[in-house]
């Protein structure tokens, strides 16, 4: 297999990203590519050729993932992937820049004419985002071998199946199973952008991910006495409001002192909801999101511990339900290892830093040795058309990924 | 004038209290009698009746007020009143107490052949609670001399405005002006249950109004900025709901530290509203009501220097908007000493306090020296058929109201 010098180089990572974005323009401005839709079968098509011209072996799996193989001799395959799919109104590099970074990194690697000692595979996972059917992580979830069945039979908002879209594309749902290659990999990575504003803040061009952090999500109801506000004095009162208001402080002081956790009350609501009327009952949301195991375990006795306590104090009832979890994901030593070394070779200051977003390497990272590879969000913004990065950012990336990937594969 | 001993020593306030609550009941439990309705006027026509009986001149003024007149050689009347119309589903007690003592006040006086020295007037208000028509104490602002011309137009929830029902009541609208006698009073003197807890609570059976709460009311928006609950750091935030979360915490603080001063927020909503969204926009109401003119002073420089410093420290834009400001309204000293004397003549403690409701003698009090009599509310409840005072403590209430007639009238 001869790959063309000249050919390789005649692409950018920012050509590309511009390319790919204007395949699913939505009319409202950003971009529009859900799950088992045309637009994300041709933007798929199109970085699959690329891959071919680069000289790899390509395949739409069972579950719509497109993987190109670099093959090698023998061992386990390196794989660095991310998604094409889009929220509404997506911008241009959610995942795409991890699937376009990772082409990139192909070429760089093709233009030093290096031999990997094992396979290097790039992908591009379906429906990371679920903005069609609400079944994020599909592809990723199916690489894995997680049981899809069930979410065969979700529909969108036009009454069709998850089933019927993907026969409608080609597929064959009953092979589903099929997708389920984790086994053939020996480390991850992925190259995303942060989504948040701390490089950006910090003015740093890089970021290496420790862990994605987990996510406890609760609903909590205080109940107290509905009153006249004229007429009862403070001490006698309820409050359901005064309760939840300070849960609410409480809360942020408490994130505030611990780097690992992040606390958000999202959403409030009272009853009766009248200007002369004391709050009897409140209910709100909270959102937390531990980054390490420890902060994990720890924050839900924590949370109901605070509850609890306002509550006795304020007289209030507290009802506490948890509506789901899912514990941190740690990034491997050594493949984060190998991200620095890359990252000291490009001469970059990079910042350990901890994901607060789901991303397809949170499930890859369960069962294979993972990194994740961050570069700043201008203003923090994503899942907008205003998302933006520098593309001298993006292509430092793209060659952290590809240094990466050198050392994981040589 | 001759007053038959025996006749005046048959009914009893508590007979009063139960024959009235069978005119008007509603057929969910509770009374409705509303402003111009046939059984607002029937309950008011039942007490002239009773007047009459004790010798007094009665009137239904232009204002749909009755006022009994215990005449006397010269000087201005004193007046006993309170209203008799209800909320939805009201009690027995809110406002009939007060118009009912009044009448059994007389009653005690007619026993003990009392000679006034001034006029005794006793009144029912029409529409104190503006349940029908939101024009709450129309009687007493016509008494007053209030110009009432834009109420006349107010329609209820049929479409029917207070002067055609005045008229369908066999009222002319025209002759509102008729219903200004305040000119004539020296005196004011109300009746009234709490509608609070605080008696209940102290295990006292009086209370003597100080002063009757001012109001202010406020709607307050705090602007941040919506974002990522799991991407966006601590530091970098600018949550609206938190920000509201310490005002509301701070308000309580103050208005626990002051006894002049209540403090509710009562209605609270965040935009978007998302479990995983930092809240963007914060909007909440604030209630506060300061009982005396130095608090009514302090407080909307208090409240509006605590929100701009907790906005400042949370980097949130704040808008604060008031919607009304009502002073508080002192009671005269002179006619607190007379019901103060009148309760030490019956041997019972006295709670002095303030009202956290606003009265019709809210209104009277600013032009005529005015005093308010206080019986307990079983757990604070008013507005609701629950609502009960044990029938000894109205009964006290009235021969207190009684002493004070005959100090303030002799």
């Amino acid at each position: 297999m001869t790959i063309d010098g000249a050919e390789v180089a005649e692409r950018s990572l920012t050509e590309d990203v511009t390319t790919a974005a204007t395949i699913g323009a939505a009319p409202n401005g950003g971009l529009a590519r859900f799950a088992w839709t045309p637009e994300l079968a041709e933007v798929t098509e199109w970085v699959a050729q690329e891959l071919e011209r680069l000289g790899l072996d390509t395949e739409i799996d069972a579950a719509g993932n497109l993987l190109g193989r670099w093959p090698a001799p023998q061992g386990k395959a390196v794989m660095a992937a991310s998604h094409l799919d889009t929220v509404p109104s997506g911008g241009p590099l959610d995942g795409a820049l991890g699937v376009l970074g990772a082409v990139e990194a192909v070429r760089i690697l093709r233009r030093e004419g290096f031999e990997p000692a094992r396979p290097i595979w790039i992908g591009a996972f379906m429906d990371e985002e679920g903005a069609r059917f609400g079944t994020a992580l599909f592809g990723s979830r199916a690489f894995v071998g997680e049981d899809l069945t069930e979410a065969l039979e979700v529909r969108d908002r036009q009454g069709v199946s998850v089933r019927e879209a993907m026969i409608a594309q080609g597929h064959d749902p009953e092979r589903l199973g099929e997708a389920a290659q984790v086994d053939a990999l020996s480390a991850y990575l992925e190259l995303h952008i942060e989504q948040g504003p701390v490089l950006h803040t910090k003015q740093l061009r890089l970021g290496i991910v420790t862990s994605i952090t987990g996510i406890l999500g609760y609903r909590v109801t205080l109940g107290g006495e509905a009153n006249h506000a004229g007429t009862t004095p403070i001490d006698l009162r309820r409050d359901a409001l005064v309760g939840a208001a300070r849960v609410i402080v409480a809360l942020r002081e408490e994130a505030r002192t611990d780097p690992q956790l992040r606390a958000t009350v999202g959403d409030i609501r009272v009853v009766p909801g009248a200007t002369n009327v004391i709050p009897g009952r409140c209910e709100f949301v909270v959102d937390l999101r531990p980054a390490v195991a420890d902060t994990f375990e720890r924050a839900p006795g924590w949370l109901e511990a605070t509850i609890e306590r306002i509550a006795a104090e304020e007289g209030l009832e507290a009802t506490i339900r948890r509506d789901y979890a899912a514990p941190p994901v740690p990034m491997d030593p050594h493949v984060t290892d190998q991200i620095r070394a890359a990252a000291r070779e490009e001469q970059v200051d990079a910042l350990e830093l901890f994901s607060g977003a789901g991303h397809d390497a949170m499930l890859v990272a369960r069962q294979v040795p993972s990194g994740m590879i961050f570069v700043p969000s201008r203003g923090g913004i994503s899942h907008s058309p205003e998302e933006w990065t520098d593309p001298a950012d993006c292509e430092l990336g793209a060659r952290v990924l590809a240094g990466a990937l050198r050392r994981l594969a040589s």
